[in-house]
């Protein structure tokens, strides 16, 4: 086990030895630990050494000029100059915010832009201003959609931060997959089967074995197969990647990096790094932000109080999952995989900084 | 097989009888007829008798005062007023794309309003400003959350239409549910079951009798279960009941009043009829209108010619199977069941109008 604090001061010391401004690199620790603290695993330290190894390819630069580049009063393109995908959000969801504070509303489509970690976190950023929060990002092509037998889209998730006055906030925050890739590297670790309208493999079978997507295949849209709605998770997944990618100008499907610097880029990109997408809305520019509040409290003590389908579960209100993780790891500590604990081990060394100290 | 123009004719006389203007009956009749138009045979003119009686029962006021009732430069709330839902809509949808002209982007919430058809009619509406438009409705319970045992969401529909240049408009238009309630119609008149994922009993056990939701059941969040991502359908249902009914003083979750005008009204509203959610960005807002329309192209090209799973299939874009349907009832005639021809004749009767003449 090891503290949040020690972890991200670690992340925050190798961001600072690849370049990054102190602010920088206080921000990109902060948002990638929050998937440590919010239980999204795959998107927390686990991923540093693979950032480090994307500025280390020439990919990600570490002292971007993050700058609008179109605007109206509710609208701006941001182009991160292919910074830590982490900063680019952090001044794409300000912006929104600010525009929501004049027009109602404010929408940033992002283009070169690198891999964010998780999107909850700046949809959340909304909340402390009365507003409701949007992130989307596209991400490298794993998902095959509805009789494709190729990887076309990437998990491509959601995220809509909505506050309420006693309740704590709704937050949804999801890939528009059936399963996220997350939940297959734990299956593959311990060498279990995936459910069924998981994956397929590489010539479009559908398939169970959770090594399929190493091996080629593909995750399948929500829904699983059509005649269970993928056509529609496959919809979903689309149009995140069009307001991410076609309207700020970035890659776009097939054409997104991958986020492993070893998987050498589109030769012929439609666009610059990948795309992001925000959104706030100020709550009193629709109702007086107090009665929006109390009956979002009301909504969700109605969705709490419902009769289950059997004792041992409740029905949750999205966002519960993950702040009972943030609650118990900023108590507990975060547990970390011995191949991460190595991984960070050999940053550690390479920086010549200290290795993050367990508990 | 009747023509178009003859059932939109038929349903304008019946509007224009409730007392309906000229223009409302207009509006109305060619919304509803959309939905036959685009294969949703359940939400045509099959539910022009469930109009009117609720029309009869009180609950719909055929001559609305529709208006804004609070907005800011990119955002507004309309009061329905009772009125039809799809001149509801349609004055709301108007709001959205006028505030999108001046704002970027125009957002419009809507309470006290009443079933409005099919969405992706109204989502369309923003294509030729060359914006991308949204519509989402909350309606009658009839979906168990994930754990849930108790019918709390409507099928709460997203549609989202994104202009290209050569290429047809991307046209997403789906309830957050594993299937819509018209294909469970469908399988009941078959007397078939339904695929698993579907359905629950009313005490939340997993079912595919078709009759499962008539009979007390509810439908499920697309996913269908905890394990195939059931809790991101519910997600999705959650954001268009809040969007559509918490931003505007509408009912939301299980407090939405029914279709069916036998079902009583809740006794304690938590806000004014059911409730819609409209959205406009106008394209250039964001970059050039003719550069992402030529990058729609390619997008929709790129997926278009993606290697399938079988010979058989091919990877559609979204709105290829409803303009396909379009196409073929304008030129073919549209085809309604017996119980539907008998009921327009109950209404051509009831109003002393001519019943609708077949081709």
């Amino acid at each position: 086990m090891y503290s949040y604090a020690e972890l991200k001061h670690f992340a925050k010391q190798i961001f600072l030895k690849m370049g990054c401004s102190e602010t920088h690199a206080e921000t990109t620790a902060t948002n990638l630990l929050s998937a440590d603290l919010r239980g999204v695993d795959s998107h927390g330290v686990a991923r540093l050494s693979g950032y480090v190894r994307l500025w280390e390819a020439g990919r990600i630069n570490p002292t971007p000029n993050i700058r609008i580049v179109h605007e109206s009063p509710s609208t701006a393109v941001v182009d991160g100059d292919a910074g830590l995908g982490m900063v680019v959000a952090d001044f794409a969801m300000k912006v929104a915010i600010e525009k929501a504070k004049v027009a109602g509303t404010g929408w940033v489509s992002v283009r070169n832009s690198n891999h964010y970690g998780i999107a909850g976190q700046y949809a959340m950023q909304a909340l402390e201003h009365d507003q409701i929060g949007w992130a989307m990002t596209n991400a490298s092509p794993l998902v095959a959609p509805t009789f494709a037998a190729e990887r076309l889209l990437g998990t491509n998730p959601i995220a809509i931060a909505i506050p309420a006055d006693k309740q704590p906030a709704f937050v949804a925050d999801f890939a528009t997959t059936t399963a996220a890739n997350g939940k297959l590297e734990i299956l593959q670790r311990k060498n279990q089967d995936a459910p069924t309208g998981w994956m397929q493999t590489a010539d479009g079978q559908p398939a169970t074995d959770s090594n399929t997507v190493k091996n080629g295949g593909a995750l399948l849209p929500l829904g699983g197969d059509r005649q269970h709605g993928s056509h529609k998770g496959y919809a979903l997944g689309a149009i995140v990647d069009i307001f991410s990618a076609v309207l700020s100008g970035a890659n776009y499907g097939p054409f997104v990096p991958p986020f492993v610097s070893y998987v050498p880029l589109h030769p012929n990109p439609v666009g610059e790094g990948l795309g992001h997408f925000f959104g706030a809305m100020r709550v009193d520019a629709f109702r007086p932000a107090s009665e929006f509040k109390s009956h979002m409290d009301n909504w969700i003590e109605t969705f709490r109080k419902a009769k289950t389908t059997s004792e041992a579960d409740q029905v949750l209100i999205p966002g519960d999952v993950e702040r009972q993780a943030t609650a118990e790891r900023l108590r507990d500590g975060i547990y970390l995989l011995e191949p991460v604990v190595k991984d960070l081990g050999q940053l550690a060394e390479k920086f010549a900084v200290p290795a993050p100290t367990a508990l």
